[in-house]
């Protein structure tokens, strides 16, 4: 294993300094690993704090700032943030308005952030949350009860986050949150393993010629193996799967997403066949995000993930956003 | 080889697709390939125009739009773009104020941009050109004669793209793009080669615990080989071969950039590294970017770029800039 680390054991720490370094509108605060909006809080504004295990950048840490998180909690690599984080999260970004905890479906994070909301309610904090469990691949896994989130929230904190900005109640953010994971869904694929710096070596092995369909973004099993196929066929089975479980039609937002380790021009030769397989059923992709947004440290593949969009998210998603992660004009 | 491509012959084309169908911002000319800006030529801007071979995304494609190019020419991968592709480029994006060529010093770069220049003087369209040399790892390498260009490319394109928007004339912005590209070094490490899809195989071979400093961005050899050390060290010797060559003081901009197979998580534990050393050196590390800008297909390391800044460059920096591959507000 090489790679660009002092140890397996700071690494989370040693990013987080470096992200401090990096960015002056974050306010990091290393002993409890959370990285806060400079700002924070933000009186009369719905606080929204997310998290998760680390080694997905720039989720969840560089979707903090203006028009998406007021808070992210890294736990370490692939693992839960602890309750004590969401609850200094959660305290930190309360804004008089309430705080919304926004969660990808993995039990460890579901637990942990369910437990910090209570105790934030006893402490007099309304909390709401919005469970996102996009993908469409394996229903129950490794991970998880369910189905797993993955990309799809990246949608749905850009579009809470949007709201939010908007002054709207804690109920109404919610509400969208929800309505985002419900109109959104992913699919995987792998073409290689990712390596967890703890672990030292690959978390399973692929053959020379071969793919894994329906990866998680722990590198947890997904599908089925194939060998590898042009990308025209490997996005056509991956939209194939969404179409499936959600028959694409109308305007719809995609991304194309990097595992972390495939050149972002393989991702535009993806986007491509995505772009075309929407035409063919019906769908337009008016709105897109092709790059590295929800990583699995150095794998190898790509995930796509649709929303199909009304007016107000279309809206929404065009708001301004400054983040480390994704930023447009105000 | 496993890629998330078509075929070897058609990955640029394919990307081309991509790139046109996920940014309507831009106007792709897949005959000629050439990116342009949808609105290009603006009258009496300068206009920006670089290329160079692809498998460096997001550069040059990725930075085509407001305030940072009007038009980019990908050659094959790892190969120069054709002279007819610049001229029909400098063409298109001629709104009579000149164009500017920013040219990464590669022999085949800069022998097709120079005849692209005489052959667009020849019909009336006054060229200038700015070459970018900043690689301080090797003199006189495979693909070229004298130093390098790399990362200082990004910062070239983005100044000299803030101060063309401001209606300034092409003497003016080409100085200083020449200043940016004088008051800039570069130096990357690898963690591994990256493989060319016609070739199919690594362009070099690395050990397991080996690493090389000083590497191209097509991995065209550098200064030396190690032994995998901790990023910490890692950095230092980039760092040191900077500092050695420009000696660091004053307000810098600095980019953490990953050759395209090095996770973001990696790039911040680099940054939190070089930040500290700057320092160390009396230097501040007031503008930075981490990510991806100048890739190696998927090549896995960093390289580091250090520009000295000056008050005008700070203020051409913060310029709004709205491209698929940098973007901040207006």
């Amino acid at each position: 294993m090489k790679k660009l680390i002092n140890s397996a054991e700071s690494v989370v720490t040693d990013a987080l300094t470096g992200m401090a370094a990096a960015h002056p509108s974050l306010r990091v605060d290393p002993e409890n690993k959370i990285i806060f909006r400079r700002s924070a809080p933000t009186q009369g504004k719905v606080g929204l704090v997310s998290g998760g295990g680390s080694g997905h950048e720039p989720l969840h840490g560089g979707f903090v700032g203006y028009g998406m998180l007021d808070a992210a909690c890294p736990g370490e690599v692939f693992t839960s943030p602890v309750p004590d984080q969401v609850i200094e999260a959660t305290k930190g970004v309360d804004g008089g308005a309430g705080v919304l905890h926004i969660v990808k479906n993995y039990t460890g994070d579901v637990l942990n952030f369910e437990m910090a909301a209570e105790l934030c309610a006893e402490e007099g904090i309304e909390v709401a949350s919005v469970l996102v469990n996009d993908d469409v691949a394996v229903k129950d896994s490794l991970y998880t009860a369910g189905r797993r989130g993955t990309g799809a929230t990246v949608f749905v904190e850009k579009i809470t986050g949007a709201l939010a900005e908007t002054g709207a109640s804690l109920a109404d953010v919610a509400k969208i949150g929800e309505e985002v994971n419900a109109r959104s869904r992913s699919f995987g694929v792998a073409l290689s393993s990712c390596t967890v710096p703890a672990a030292g070596k690959p978390t399973f092995d692929l053959d020379d010629n071969e793919i894994e369909l329906g990866i998680g973004i722990h590198g947890e099993p997904g599908r089925t193996r194939v060998s590898a196929a042009p990308a025209r066929e490997v996005a056509r089975i991956a939209m194939d799967a969404v179409h499936a479980d959600m028959p694409l039609s109308g305007e719809v937002l995609v991304m194309v997403n990097g595992m972390g380790g495939t050149p972002l021009i393989e991702l535009y030769v993806v986007f491509a066949e995505v772009a075309a397989y929407l035409r063919e059923k019906g769908a337009e992709p008016v709105r897109s995000l092709v790059g590295n947004y929800v990583t699995s440290l150095d794998m190898e593949g790509f995930s796509v993930t649709v929303c199909r969009l009304t007016d107000e998210l279309t809206r929404l998603w065009d708001a301004p956003v400054e983040t480390p992660g994704l930023r447009w004009g105000r």
